[in-house]
């Protein structure tokens, strides 16, 4: 019984890694087997015009300045290479925000009071998208948007607790402290529609105090902000209330644009979540491509109520 | 015998989960034991300043425009995010290049001419970015600074074939065909001193022939640019002929700027290699965090000669 | 009562330049009055969401990063300054085309062909903005939409040559070769009304010609394309195709985005018009802040029919 | 002889603007002459890799993504346009700086607090760039370099008051009040030579105290910085004390990386100054074209000692 097993299988020589299977990396199709295990994508692809706030300034953005015939020189079989930058807001896509974008009375998370030192030209020393370390630990996704019999969850809905609990016991879920818990509203599948987009359900104040008890390392949705938006909480008078609990107040990350079309479909809810966020030194968030793996096992193993 | 097994300990309700190690996603440590299991973090930091070559404009930036007391706001809990924007090259940092990237005689992989239509303002139609499946297989490394017994080779030595040969039969490796191989030349410990990480060793021509006859699906290293800078292949009349040949002629990714030197210090050179590349539409390559899992396993099972 | 009278005075010793004058720099007041002489700004406000066309991206951004507070230390009273860097598509704004943003054929004016070493991945190194000499010369409005009668035309109106004849006897201007003209649609503004402004009249293909016949040395508009929008020219089978004639086959000069509001609530349509292009290398625009300032003359000395 | 002669010629029919010289438009050749009147340009040309300070981030870049071919149908004689975006930093190439540029004791000029409202996430809201109004005066260049008997002046060089004074009356000008004084140090014929023009000569802080005193409206040089750097003034304890003094504390404007060769060439050193910098709301300096036009008087007019 150890850790290499499963893999054993993985690397056998007359399996996947064939040239054939080489030149399936050069695929659109995004989701690998291995040998029955399937590895989920979790990412919105990324291109000018996907949804975005729009204080999020500049927008998205890829140009292709350097051409391959710029400089071509069949002599030489080259130069022969494009390249370009990125332009990318650190909330942009598929992200996690890093404790340090949000402040409570102008500290950050563990009492850093924001101060220059702390908050620069060049962003935060403390608390920034560098210092997050890689996720690889369980994740649970609790489909609210199934759990009301919907495709998606109707426009600008704020998830309430109970949808949470209904959601959870429906599945059959015990959520274990210290795992990822996503939350999809079914807006995942309008990504390329910004306008309906924009207008995804989020996580009322009480729906994220019930995810507060369950002490998560990480949570996430497939909508751009976690939360319901222009939902003022009545305890701490905040707009996007879950921000401040959760990041400045708790240190627990927030993952948004998450695409979590093809778990539901899949009927997958507990999975072994890896994300790597990019360590952009200073940055309040890190562009992510989580994945996500089945986790089969006994529900008696973790499920107990 | 199954997938889940090893990880029924890792989330044990005893187990890190607990609040103070929720507590740790806050530190700067980022490499993670999960019961035994170290995850290795291959990605440099992302700063401006960073190595990079000159012809890559315009150079990685952040600056941070919204602050947190720009809207402050005490009744109401905020406004009190900061946020802004990264401005990246595609191939800044640790990345992994597209297919896209290059072209052969103004044709990409597979003979798809460089065409408007294939190459657009926005980037490539075809080979770009947004294709790259993740990467979960094995990964070897080959310490080639080790095998020459100096912490790093010298400035801008070529690897040789015999190298790579050498490394691999004093470490007692057989490579996988499908799997990644990475090679270190030890100048990733100067990420810090642009000056000098750009005279870093790359492969020479036939160094990569050598490779390539290894049948990887990947390969990367720790400096600008994978191959030996200057150098001219004979036969192709190429410089950076590995580009030419991994990448246009065989498909076979390549990643740049990885940081080994944890690898290295660890003497850990067979793992599992996991890499989640950003879906970036069009572009010639994309940032990425790769990780590295050491596999434990008895040379019985692989590594025969 | 000659034009050169004014500047006799200007620059008297008892005149503007006294300390009072100096104040008068800090004030948005961004008409002077020197002796009599009043100088009109003919260009738009530069911010984040003022109209251009969606296809110019990214858009125009100004994001300050550097604050005074970053690095205030006030033993050496200072370093104490704020800095940040703008991102603007060179077609942003009031500017002025360069003769490269258009081709005939893939060739642009003067039979030069749309080729590597022409276009390059850093711009045009023929007929770019740099290559734009300084305008000063006269310069004509025609006040279409106060011939029209109207405050301004209608939306996407196409304007006739008719319109412009008209405009012109209506006004008693003769249009000398070689100086500016700019056709006012009375859309200028809405500038602060980006999907107002985006629907503003502009020439029709018949319009162009009769500005061809009258030799400018260039021309301009308040509105984002100077053309009518969405008009196809029978003969030539092109859209905008004022800029196929203007700028490709007769290196014309189009300005766009004019503010031509104060000029029309003064009267003036006859003026001095100076403009210096950012010589920005290789761009295909140059942002501008054009001037005018009031040619007052008998109407014997250039106005004979 | 007086200055207001050549304009009478400027218009007359049978004048310059033949079909001849509209052509001339697209010479490079940047000074024009009309009917004997000699346009000087004092704008550098703008580039990636022009001299500019470090901090000064993201550097400028120009990078052609939209080019010719891309849409090219020629059914349609379009579209045919190439378009792209500039990325500049404030400060960058010739320009001016806005009052808001500098603080003193974290105050801007007339007593502005730095607060969030007057500093904001997209610049100033007050005395920023957009409030310059254009220069429309009479301009004085003191040639120090020439006074020195040298091309350029000693690399690093602290001008003196002293040196000011000298070459002022060696030169037989009298400064008026309200004009604008530009100070040749010689460095911006190396404008090509990023290195060398880093180290251009600059004003020392008693060489600032001796320009005050003749109360321009602003003043410029040809140099990065106007002031000599890392020069400590013994009064205020700043370095570059020229910036504390003329912006924050008199509200005077300083132009900087100007070209003064041509000027020097023909020893021009009276002239009418016309600069409209760009109106960048918010902005901390605005990138400008100025353009001088020689003064022919008589020293009797204005000349007296």
């Amino acid at each position: 019984m150890s850790f290499h097993s499963p893999f054993r299988n993985m690397f056998a020589r007359e399996g996947i890694f064939s040239e054939q299977g080489t030149q399936g990396a050069l695929s659109m199709e995004l989701t690998m087997k291995i040998e029955g295990m399937k590895i989920y994508d979790l990412e919105q692809p990324r291109f000018a015009g996907m949804p975005s706030f729009p204080a999020l300034t500049p927008p998205y953005h890829y140009g292709l300045h350097r051409r391959h015939s710029d400089t071509y020189n069949p002599e030489q079989s080259g130069p022969r290479s494009g390249a370009s930058a990125i332009l990318s807001p650190d909330h942009s896509g598929t992200h996690v925000d890093a404790i340090c974008h949000q402040a409570d009375e102008l500290k950050l998370m563990g009492d850093v009071a924001v101060a220059p030192g702390v908050e620069s030209p060049h962003g935060f020393t403390q608390l920034a998208a560098e210092t997050i370390a890689p996720f690889f630990t369980q994740g649970f996704m609790l489909d609210v948007a199934h759990f009301k019999g919907a495709p998606a969850l109707e426009e600008n809905y704020a998830i309430t607790a109970e949808d949470l609990e209904g959601a959870m016991k429906a599945q059959g879920r015990l959520l274990m402290p210290g795992g990822v818990i996503l939350i999809r509203t079914g807006f995942g599948q309008f990504w390329n529609d910004a306008a309906k987009y924009g207008k995804a359900a989020g996580l009322s104040p009480d729906a994220n105090r019930w995810v507060l008890a369950k002490n998560p390392r990480a949570v996430g949705a497939d909508n751009l902000a976690w939360d319901a938006l222009g939902v003022r909480d009545e305890t701490t008078g905040a707009t996007l209330s879950g921000h401040l609990e959760l990041l400045a107040r708790r240190g627990i990350y927030i993952f948004e644009n998450l695409n979590l079309e093809e778990l539901a479909a899949n009927h997958v809810d507990h999975f072994l979540f890896i994300a790597a966020p990019l360590k952009l030194k200073g940055a309040t968030a890190a562009p992510v491509r989580p994945l996500a793996i089945e986790i089969q096992m006994q529900s008696s193993e973790f499920m107990q109520p």
